[in-house]
């Protein structure tokens, strides 16, 4: 049990590396997890590729093992440990806090002045074992299957956005229907929105959001008549909220646009670069707010996450489930932006 | 009594003309207000300089009276009129709503779906009477100057704009020292802000900031150097909160770039075109939230500035008083940007 | 069509009187309502009966015509009313407000300082006409049958009590299992709470809540163990969110008693005379946020109970339909505590 | 350096005693504390007098050091300490949280399941020093001299009463003018309260109200009519919020009597038992919130103390200044209910 098989980045350029190295020695507040599925992440494709965001933020973390959604069982435990057994199973916040600074002791460690990344900061889970973080160990009911479990870390960043204003009632847009904003759209249902309208370019993807409870499909593959057709689905009204997930500026646009007046934004989606906005029109003169979000809230967004699993079948959105050794082939599915979400077991 | 001096937008071109016309009769659902005080707006400065805007916005509304800003004594109340009484000394809210439309009956009757407005929409202050519907009627306090009164419009928008989150404990930046900008520094000081930051390229305009309560002055006029004085002035921590009455994408930029992760953006400006912004790295990444904010909530905007009134010296903004026949001195004024605020007492 | 039945209380004793008398004339600002159902509230039972709350409340407004739950159409519109019109299904909002006072203007119309409310300071809805401020007028949609939308009164209740604060994943105990409680089971379903514990002494009642959708029924005919049963339904923890609408003493006792520290209790419930509480340890100790809850945010909590009706089910409280001339057959079956909700359709 | 005076309640009775017992040892979290000052709270009277809450709470404690208000400089730290260095000025959050329960993990470590209270639970600061742990100490600026520092602990409860909702422009009652009401009376004054009314049955304490800005003062030693000065005070339309630090059930009844309809009540005031409270008429039929305070917000309350304390002179409620080894003294004068603040320095 000292050498364990982990997938490593470790040349500036496209690909990945399978290796065998020892299994991590965990520190006094940390816990050793044997890892029991970990999945892969549109940020994991970033790495895999190497595109000009992967170098500009991992050129100088390089060689390390990446991946960051994942869930085991706990087979060991620092000293300083609370709360957080050997023979648990958990998942990984993947925000390692620092615990000091001003938005750590004020509600808001998911952004942390000094925030490590798990899996892009540090030594991820495309692994047989991980040291965590105690305090980033967040134990799972043991009726959920591994595989579904490492899910979740997708499913909160949902939670997270959906939530971050009300949604009972609601009529609601969501752009971009990968795992995330397919989620959203099964949160959407669960929490009683009136109506649910989802965007994808992708038909594939939105017969998931239609599984996952979407009312109304819209294809943006061609922009014609986006907005039109949200206004008929909202009768002339808008929208009371927008989800952004799929970091677009036409997105941008047409969800702002169909906003009602007073509506609610909560973006997630990460735009190439800057864009123009109209802000006059579209932000101020229809008194609209717009929220910037990030991870999940620790650890409130997990707790819903908790309470809302026996209901969204979640199981749902994963598509396929590899070895981990066969991690080329998840790369390969979701490089034909065939799947949803891949799942690799050790 | 049957005729009265007004002053009129008679002419698609630069301008204004003063008439004397007949004292408009009241509806079942209006009071007829004896306009002791009324004040221009930049909105005014637009229509009687008849720039795109005000072709736009104002074309087939002319011939009119405009004006919107306004104190003065009820002399006659229809036989609907409820809470307001002949011989109260009244302020106008400019926003007038159709009272059934869904923002209307959901406590946002600012953002009504049908509005007109006040002195845009129909016929304005800046004259000897005015015929108000009484839903729109705010009852002053005997014991304030009809001359400061009218100021409470702006007042208003800076209240709105202010308190859309907390302040007491924050570190405030502000942009754009014009009447709002220069309220908005006042209540920050009335409600406890830690550090208010104001921001502006006037010196002269800056000097009012000082006077109403802002702790650091910056001068954007060359922009060389604003984040970097903000962040100095906030210890590298940036600010809480970042309210925004410039209209300017500078403003936006840097408002933005130097808000504390988690912070909140309130936008009342108006800016001329749409312009970029980096939503990825100045919303999501961050966490912040941002709020478009219009005209004043009904009422409790009102109720805010009512109290707030008796502590923020607000005849201090008020830099002129000229008859109203003066009002062309009051507009030179204000194109020279000399003053502050300018009243016309007919 | 000069006379219409109406139902009256006009003696200061149990009982009531069937009279025909004339339909009602409308001001400028009513509608005439020609009413197609009418249901019965404990209010009702209450005014039946002429116990001391009627007695005190009712005595000096003798005789009238009682009632205020209600859906019918509109046959005729005054010359001021907006947004409504003649041919229009509508229900009525029963507190008649006086739109000028500090809560009218600050979006709390429903506890208004002047308030009158339907069928109890005004002639009400037992009856086949009724005129009503079009203010108060709702409109439905047309697919709603009218014996339905009569019982969006008691749903706007729940609606305000369960929404005053977050219900998505969390779990809620509901004490009082009348046609108020039962909705807000419902609704506490479709808004994704995480376990929802209904307590009632009524086996029938709980039997209606269970269909709701709870998921735990506590009897609390006996009240030896409540306390106990919450807490092993919430694993030791508490729940997160208390709803009282049985107006009794002891369910606030058990209720406040298996909050979860930092834990929401609203309060519809109206108890007989003030009781013991034991504020310091359950509620400042453990953080405890308390809400009163009285009539509908007008109109929030209408739009979100319309958004939500082709969700609820809300037929499946109606248990008893009859003619408005047999309206004791109505009053027969509520002091039998038989029925959940009793429709009379004239 | 091996020994120190600490100051222990070592019988189960009335009285105290001064020891020279072993400097503590840290743990690896923990820093040490070099005690400059410690005050008196309400809590040591009782622990003094060792009355029935403190046989109750803190029988099995003894023998231990009570005290738990406190300012210092660290002069060692764990090696797991982070955020806090060696010469630092720091004051204790007396809350010990596990960090790891529900509450802990929600934003509301201030009410965790298991937490621990300093000086009640463990060993205290009325000691020369002071073993803390690391994420309980909180640096202050070091321009705040230690004994004005320590009395942030109660300046701490009022932040979180006060501002548990929106002061600005209110109208606020404060029954119970000790140094938390004192403090909370000065910080309705620096956050822009429209009128402040304290009420206390001592003239010496009304004084200090208001000297901290207090604009009405009600002694309420005698109970006839303080609901009527306070319904005078107010136009007759009541207050918009009530704080609660008296821990009387006539200050409740007054208190809740005299809110608005849709009023605010904060409490903090520990009552000696269950009293009689009027839900009905004083919390539902008025739509009251009513929040339990306890302690104050981890950290979010302690920023905003820090961000006050230049506006509040905090040193004014500092009435005595004793050594430490004339601890009794300061008993004396506070049985005597002569003082606001004693402070200690060892």
């Amino acid at each position: 049990m000292d050498k364990m098989l982990s997938v490593w980045k470790t040349a500036p350029k496209e690909g990945l590396e399978l290796k065998d190295t020892a299994i991590p020695k965990i520190k006094d507040d940390e816990v050793l997890v044997k890892v029991k599925a970990t999945s892969i992440c549109g940020t994991d494709i970033h790495i895999y590729k190497w595109d000009e965001w992967a170098q500009n933020r991992i050129g100088k973390n390089i060689p390390y093992i990446f991946g960051h959604e994942v869930a085991g069982e706990v087979v060991e435990a620092g000293k300083n440990v609370r709360g957080v057994h050997v023979g648990d199973h958990v998942s990984a916040e993947t925000h390692i806090s620092c615990g000091y600074c001003y938005q750590c002791k004020t509600g808001n460690e998911h952004i942390c002045q000094n925030v490590k990344i798990l899996g892009v900061d540090t030594q991820g889970t495309f692994a047989e074992y991980l040291a965590l973080p105690y305090r980033n160990a967040w134990v799972n009911d043991k009726k959920i299957p591994h595989w579904v479990a490492t899910a979740q870390e997708p499913l909160g960043n949902a939670v997270h956005t959906v939530f971050d204003g009300e949604i009972v009632g609601k009529t609601v847009t969501i752009f971009g229907m990968g795992p995330i904003g397919v989620c959203a759209a099964g949160l959407c249902k669960i929490a009683g929105a009136a109506k649910i309208i989802a965007i994808d370019p992708v038909p594939s993807r939105l017969k998931f959001a239609k599984e996952f409870g979407a009312d109304v499909l819209i294809d943006n593959s061609t922009d014609s008549n986006v907005q039109k057709q949200i206004m008929d689905a909202t009768d002339g009204l808008g929208a009371d909220v927008f989800l952004e997930f799929a970091g677009s500026p036409a997105a941008m646009k047409h969800g702002l646009g169909t906003l009602k007046a007073g509506g609610r934004a909560s973006i997630l989606g990460i735009f190439p670069k800057p864009f123009e906005v109209d802000v006059t029109n579209d932000i101020v003169f229809r008194g609209i707010h717009i929220g910037g979000i990030n991870g999940r809230k620790m650890f409130d967004t997990w707790y819903k996450a908790k309470a809302l699993l026996p209901k969204i079948g979640l199981e749902r959105i994963v598509t396929h489930r590899f070895k981990l050794s066969e991690i080329e082939k998840g790369f390969d599915v979701l490089k034909r932006r065939e799947g949803m979400k891949v799942v690799l077991e050790p």
